[in-house]
């Protein structure tokens, strides 16, 4: 028995209790095998995870069948499980999650030319038409999944498909940065918040040579960011330090959302600095001086999620610093722990990027 | 008796207990009588303005002879009389005070080929190599005074000479402008704090036929700014017709330096709105829900001053529009009346702008 | 006797030699009443569009059905009928073509809130995911068609159909303008070529007091521009004229696409100007000045179409200017005369906007 | 004997006919002894540079006493050799030449705290007020000259004096990369023109591992290029590798000013591509597809010379990536050599830059 997914999925076995699928195998699932898959459903206004088994997906025309090899949980996927996407977006439920991930093709679909089986693969989520692969629609958390080829990019030689589950906050930080002009050597560059945004704006600026500091009170990601390059690392409870940081970059990307390191980004902004908002979060009030930007001519500006254009780019850039996103991951889990996976994700405080694979 | 002032002026005569002078005559002087001249002096430490006759200044190469009409008190005097202004302003005292003039020509130096007596002018105040006008080098205060025909500007036919004098706050609202991209018919502006400069752009945006709305706590100001094309007036107290305006505006102009307003700036902001802090004053820590930023995809930044590109495209702005600046104008004094003008003056919740003639 | 259109329309009649229809009818159709439609076929590799009779739409969830007024023609619908459409546009042929369209709304579809029967209305042609109303998919020239209501914007209370269907073009334009900083009292603008998009640039930059100046070679366009708000018009075969021109624009529009145009745009730069390509056409060679843009510090830059963005700041600038866009239309022909009205659209240099009614 | 040098200096002894100095020694020079000097002077309408002894110049307060190691010839020193300055330069004939220098700290005069005897250091020429060191005033072609330490910047520790006698032109690329929003990791750089300009550009590029495509008809240069960091080097006779580079850049530079390599810089540009016009010349029409900016969405913009802001930015750039300039020197020539040295820096075809000494 089954009931239809919309998007074309269907689930053919609910799971058990403990979100585990008895009939799971790691061979690959033959054209009438179904597969396992992470499945968000909303019910009597409830939205929920779980693993299900769904029927083996076909590739349309443009399209290509995935195998994916990791895909990562977004700050998204647990705004969407507690039900606080934004209206603008209208969600198909059921449908299967996830959205950052890296995976080989299996098959490919009628028109395709540009692809072939085998072939080491990420994508963007962006389908057009305020469709959004995992978000709106079937996404990537299943044993195989089809998406369009237009969507997706070949990975360089080099790049393990680990690191390349994580090129979409590095494509993020692409995007802002060339918002604000760019970095280089000259700059100084104060990063607020060591998740994966901040742990990628680290890195993006540490590669052009600029002087990287990195802020956040965890021990650990501060060591973290030291190890991929940051020449200092601060506690934002140290008000000593902060104080000697003051007025003294020229980009600030503030990567936490929380209102004391908003207000603490300000503070960094050195003469005609500019400063990053990428950290998400509701609105609340902290004690700012607003004053320094007239005073010190900032720009304070943000920049949220990476268009379809920043993803090449940040392939590219990652290809040509030869740059290892895989220290960022903090956990993995297999599809079925999916709800055990949730639940560390939101401990943002202790995991930079909690990744799933089949 | 005279001692020199720096810059070729010298006092001739100090003034009475008063500030006045016995022998000041409204007769254009000739070339062996002094002039009458507001003066600032810094003796032991303290810097203070006051009336004195000084000698009839001499036209240089490449200079006119002004005979001024109206000299505006801006904030910079102020904070050159508070003995605050930036480090970076070398201070040649004693000096004559004043840069926001306007005035008609006397007599031309040697080389001078643009410029004839009877032309009626204004200046901009930037001399070259951080020298300014009435800031750092003798200005405009005086009965008659010298100034390089190159920052001068002649007036349009229809242009009077009050309002002429208030080109100087409008030239930096022009830059201000331009530098978040223009204003148009199709936004929304709000401005907050309804001194000079947030008059200024209250007429430029209103011009355009933007619609705006226009914030201060003085009924006084708020008429003035209805009458001056804003569509809208509201008291920062009322907080139910701030809550109101929150989110509304495509452009925000803060223009009073005060830390709640500049929190209020920011509620102001509409989604990718742009959002201009131009009041000065010593930064202070605020609430601010600095998580707008993001939120909305709001532009901050900040615009200071006018620089001389400026001054040609504002006075081709109000001619062609037909603006009449002179009800910004809020007292006028004489020169001898000097210290009461600048008492007069610092009171800002009072003053819109205070005028000085000879 | 019928044929399926890409969409959901059906060709139920195909028309006659003259391509008119027969049963043609003002009343407003019952829902099994056919309608008479421009329809766009590609047959054996031949792309043509000619007068048929399709299926009466029927509103879908969100959908608006629509009487429309006037529909233009724009050089994308000759560039279609000519099989010139660059290959990222996937056409579903046949369809029913037309994208510049005002019209009231008939009925609403299921999940519609914010349009109701009576409406006068226009709309923007991006349905999302690289689908185009009218280009790729079913569009405006029917007697009656679907549209969804998320791309459609109320008209203001003043303006006509026959201007609201030119609100697409000058569109266009607020997005050009917004890109290189904005227009205002204080420019000069040249705008090369005076065809829909070059009028409307006269138009936007007149409502503004900017000084125009609007060059082409016909004498028509000319007076047309000169009853538009522009202060002088020039042909561009009057090289004194022209000469008199060089280097006095802070913005020019280069709005006719040919290659002598482009050239003398560039001439027409100012220091510090800013030089707008809005012209299409196959790129070819003509002698230019290319220094220049070192010499004057130009940029040459570009914009074509307008971003769903653009339409509400178009829709309110016209509005608070109340602006009428009427005088730019050339000629108007119905649904039934297409095959006149899209070989006349297609003669340029005499017709600055040719619409379609029903 | 001696007539007085405009600014201070006071030629003691004319040089013989053949621009040597009969008494010039290589030991530190004392108080009364005259120095040696490259002097422009400008003699019945006609301008020449000849070696010339002057006045031991002696530092005013904030001013350093530099005995300098190497100075540059510049573009615009032949530009004022040839009498063709733009008129807004006001030149004090006669004075000493050059403005790209590199030397150390003789001597500090009064109210010098940031500097002291033996600093290694380097200085823009940006004197304030419309007045240029070495190029309005006296520059930097003496044995000792005296110059403001406000323009002056130490040296990092490990960059050699030959290097930083080029950090003028580096700079002139900071601040145009900038402009053009930066280049990094990801993006295709063509430059056309490998003058000192043009090499700056690609060293500029390529630390930042963007690729970089040389293109100069000089064999040697190009392999210069090559070693400096260039992945590919063309020689724009050959049609067929031009061609295969059209539309491949993401940021163009176009360093010769030559017209068919401006046309050329155009045709590189990709899709949203800016391309950059830094070389000087007299505009001259070449036959150019000035279409390409709007089919391919390109931005042409220029930049020239180097503000002072970007001189801290172009040391701290050049230490971090560890570069040394000194490949792009071409030739050196002692100051008494002068007139052979500025013979052979005009012949741009074959020097990139020529230096002298003292």
């Amino acid at each position: 028995m089954s009931d239809t997914i919309n998007g074309g999925s269907t689930v053919v076995t609910p799971a058990g209790p403990d979100g585990r699928l008895g009939t799971c195998t790691a061979d690959p699932p033959s054209p009438t095998t179904p597969v396992g898959a992470v499945v968000v459903t909303k019910v009597a206004g409830t939205v929920s995870a779980g693993y299900r088994v769904i029927e083996r997906p076909t590739p349309g025309p443009g399209q290509l069948l995935i195998r994916p090899a990791y895909v990562g949980i977004c700050g998204s996927d647990l705004e969407q499980l507690a039900d606080h996407m934004p209206e603008t977006f209208v969600i198909n439920y059921p449908h299967v999650l996830g959205h950052e991930w890296s995976g080989e093709v299996v098959e490919v679909g009628p028109q395709v030319d540009d692809f072939e089986a085998g072939d080491r693969v990420i994508g963007h989520g962006d389908l057009g038409g305020n469709r959004w692969f995992g978000v709106t629609h079937d996404g990537a958390m299943a044993e195989l999944f089809a998406v369009d080829g237009a969507v997706c990019l070949r990975l360089p030689a080099g790049m393990g498909l680990l690191s390349a589950a994580l090129v979409e906050p590095f494509a993020c930080v692409v995007e802002a940065i060339r918002k604000v002009g760019g970095v280089n050597a000259a700059h100084q560059v104060h990063v607020h918040g060591l998740g994966a945004i901040g742990l990628c704006a680290v890195i993006q600026a540490a590669i052009t040579k600029a002087s990287v500091v990195a802020i956040d009170p965890s021990h650990k990601r501060r060591e973290l960011a030291l190890s991929l390059g940051a020449e200092l690392a601060v506690d934002p409870a140290d008000t000593e330090a902060m104080t000697a940081l003051a007025a003294g970059a020229d980009v600030v990307v503030e990567a936490s959302g929380a209102p004391p390191a908003q207000a603490a980004a300000v503070e960094s902004g050195a003469a005609d600095g500019r400063v990053l908002f990428m950290g998400v979060s509701v609105p609340r009030a902290v004690p700012a001086r607003l004053g320094l930007i007239q005073q010190r001519n900032l720009t304070l500006t943000s920049s949220t999620g990476a268009p379809s254009g920043a993803w090449p780019s940040a392939l590219r850039m990652l290809e040509r610093h030869r740059v290892d996103l895989t220290p960022i991951v903090s956990t993995t889990f297999s599809f079925a722990e999916c709800k055990e996976a949730l639940a560390r994700a939101a401990d943002r405080g202790r995991e930079t990027k909690v990744l799933l694979h089949p």
